[in-house]
């Protein structure tokens, strides 16, 4: 087997963030769930969108943070996603070629716009998210080439895709070719509602096609149906290679065959935004594993990198995670 | 004379600004006056921007940030400038109106995209801009409303407008409208290479139309060819009725007749972007100056609006400077 140009290979919804500050009321108001990602229409996201005070954008999209995160480390990464040849699609392709991603995917020429998630940050720092998937949606098995899943050691794959038949089509044809490859398959759970519209299917993807899970404790509970944080765990036990779970403060427990780890949550000096700390642990997880680190190392470098980008506003890191993680890793 | 509806209304460009972090090398090779705006046409915005680490969008230019500041403060505020109908435009306008901001100029539906700013900041917290004005040169005398000038108790214009033939015609008209309905002019000066370039320009402008100047003192030592802050600020009394002139951390020198302050700057825990630190001191001002406050409490609420914009990236402020006030005005 030759050695993979990529560490990871990420497929995933190209969605521009629009943040801002709002008050508790804002969220009751418009009925989102607190801390949950709700999607929306193009009607729905210009209403709360006129609603909402001044923003700033910042490219996202959960996969595409880890990616960005993994760049950050300093890990050869490719991203599949869709955006339009508009200005935000422009604004989206430069943030992300500019770190160094290898990303091709040539943009619609018509259809809806680049895709938005609005992140309306709560004074507890917590984030509620309304998405609206724009072109996004295009995302489809063509966009995926076999070739170059084949030359990533690991292929990652976000729970979100699932709310699109063709994305999930796109998702199957990932899979399989990274299997017939002997390449590796992550998946993130992304969202408890999102487990809950796609149980039965998630449980079979990840019992048949993954290798390495992340979650945290609202998704993995929701995807076995139960109440328990150890109960879930005890389940992921027998059905991936790797699990990484995450649980905010309270750190992460990472399995593996035998192994069990609890890692800490590092502190950090000022709760900003939680936004993107899931999105992180992932890029610092999976920075550890494709570069053959044990499994608590692993964790521990999605940790720091989960610190850091809760420390300020967006979901990507502001300072090099490779020079961080040069006090993680030895 | 009708009290006033507005405090303030400003004219000025319709920017949005490209925010990111570079090194000093970054500037040296692309040949940037540091510290300064250069402008420059779509071709070497793209060429920069292309170079340029992954960036955050946040609504900017120089006058309307001023007018986002003052909203910030409670204070009744329109604005004059043009985007176009594309979804940095969009972005632009839902900025300013859900500020509360009175801003109903129509989008240009054909021509060059929303204009754009690119801010560079430096590890010392200075930023560098490279700016294509892009749509916001469509503003003319026609998006001047001589009723919507006499409504405002003082008109505020920068002096990058002078940098369009046609922008140049509409600050005409609006000074001459706010002179025939008694009202007063306000200008800031931009920038030392703006300066430059219109220097007769200005300074007949300064003499015969400006009832409140604000300048730096690059600015002002430019204006009137001077090497010297004193010999700048002797040329000033002579010519405005109230002048505000900023000399970064070391405060500011406020004249007004025979009155002149010298103002402290505020210290800041944290010097983060330097950007809006100008914009912001003028909003503060000009909320003291229009609400009836003395000249040395305008100066010192514009060194506390400053101040707060300096501490975070962006050149907008973060919290309400309402609440901030209620420290200086008791």
């Amino acid at each position: 087997m030759r050695d993979p140009d990529f560490a990871v290979l990420g497929i995933g919804n190209a969605l521009v963030d629009v943040i801002s500050s709002v008050d508790d009321e804002f969220i009751t108001a418009h009925d989102f769930p607190r801390g949950a990602t709700t999607m929306v229409d193009l009607e729905r996201a210009e209403a709360v969108y006129a609603d909402l005070p001044p923003a700033q954008e910042i490219s996202g999209g959960s996969c595409a943070n880890t990616i960005a995160g993994l760049a950050s480390f300093g890990a050869t990464v490719a991203f599949i996603g869709r955006v339009r040849d508009d200005q935000l699609g422009k604004v989206y392709t430069h943030d992300l070629r500019s770190l160094g991603v290898h990303f091709d995917v040539a943009p619609a020429t018509t259809g809806p716009a680049t895709g938005r998630c609005l992140v309306m940050v709560t004074p507890d720092a917590q984030r509620t998210q309304c998405t609206y998937l724009g072109a996004s949606t295009f995302i489809g098995p063509d966009d995926v080439d076999p070739a170059l899943v084949a030359r990533a050691a690991v292929t990652y794959l976000e729970g979100y895709l699932w709310d699109q038949p063709p994305a999930k089509d796109a998702i199957r044809k990932a899979a399989a070719a990274a299997r017939s490859a002997n390449r590796q398959v992550a998946l993130t759970l992304s969202d408890p509602f999102c487990v809950d519209r796609h149980r039965d299917e998630f449980r079979d993807l990840v019992a048949d096609e993954i290798d390495v899970l992340f979650a945290n404790e609202a998704e993995i509970c929701c995807l076995y149906e139960v109440d328990d944080f150890d109960a879930a765990l005890q389940q992921v036990r027998n059905h991936c290679r790797v699990g990484a779970l995450t649980r905010s403060e309270h750190g992460s427990v990472v399995i593996g065959g035998e192994e069990m780890h609890a890692i800490d949550a590092e502190s950090v000096d000022r709760l900003v935004d939680t936004t993107g700390a899931g999105d992180q642990y992932a890029a610092g997880f999976l920075y550890g594993l494709t570069y053959g680190h044990d499994l608590a190392t692993c964790g521990r470098l999605g940790s720091m990198a989960a610190a850091e980008v809760i420390s300020h506003f967006g979901a990507r890191p502001a300072v090099s995670l490779a020079e961080l993680a040069e006090r993680v890793v030895r």
